[in-house]
C-alpha cells in the first residue's frame, strides 16, 4: 500500500492538481489528473495532466515547450487533492503568456479587478498553427 | 460585469478554491466554494467554503477558531479556479493540526512517503465534542 494507492479520484476518475513554483512559491495553475497521468508524472518527473476539454493526456509543455519538472508531489489530508512543486521551464505556466494563471485579482469588494503584468511570452509566437 | 460575474461554477455549482499563506507562500489547503460562500468571503474578508460532506456553508475556523483572513482573491485564466491569499489565524489550516493539508510527500518513485512534522496544535484539544 503506497500513498498513490490511497488517492481518492472523483466520480470522473479525476483529482485536482495544484502546480506551485518550487523556488518562488507562486501558485502557477490548477489542472486535473487521472490515475494514468499521475503515474506518468511520478515515473517521468514531468507534469502530465488530463485535459477535460480534449479528453486526453496533456503533457504540459508538449506544444509550448514549457514543461514542468516535478521536484515533489504532495497529497492532502483527505487524499483528494495533489500539490506539485515544479520548476516551470520557460517561466510561464499560463497559455496567455502570464507566469501564473492567477493573474487577475478581485478588487473594490468584488466590483473591480486588476491584472498583473507578469507576461513572459507572446502566445501568438508560441502556439503556432 | 465584474470579475465575480465571470466565475465558472461546475455542474454542482462549485469552484475549487486554493488557500495560500500570504506571508510564507505555503499552499495550505484546497476546498470548494459556491456563489454564496464566495460572495460572503469577498464581503467579510474571511474565507467561507462549501462543505460537500455537510452540505452547508463552512465558515473556516468556526469550530477551531483558526479563521482565514483573506488578503486577496485571484481568479485563473479559465475563470474556474480561485486562489485566496490568507493570514491563517492559529497557524494551522489542517484539521489534523498540521500547518498545511499537504503534509504528506510521495517518495521513492511512488513507493513510499514522508510526513512533515509541522504540527501546530493537538486536534483532540481543539475539536471538542
Amino acid at each position: 500500500m503506497t500513498l498513490l494507492d490511497t488517492v481518492q479520484y472523483d466520480a470522473n476518475g479525476l483529482i485536482p492538481a495544484i502546480a506551485q513554483d518550487h523556488d518562488t512559491g507562486d501558485v502557477l495553475m490548477m489542472a486535473w489528473m487521472n490515475r494514468e497521468s499521475l503515474e506518468e508524472t511520478v515515473r517521468t518527473g514531468r507534469a502530465v495532466y488530463w485535459s477535460r476539454s480534449r479528453k486526453r493526456l496533456w503533457r504540459k509543455g508538449e506544444e509550448s515547450g514549457n514543461v514542468q519538472l516535478v521536484k515533489s508531489v504532495h497529497l492532502d489530508c483527505d487524499s483528494d487533492v495533489l500539490l506539485l512543486k515544479v520548476d516551470q521551464v520557460g517561466g510561464a505556466a499560463c497559455h496567455t503568456g502570464h507566469r501564473s494563471c492567477f493573474y487577475r485579482r478581485v478588487t473594490d469588494g468584488g466590483n473591480g479587478f486588476t491584472e498583473s503584468n507578469d507576461i513572459v511570452f507572446d502566445p501568438a509566437a508560441v502556439y503556432k498553427k
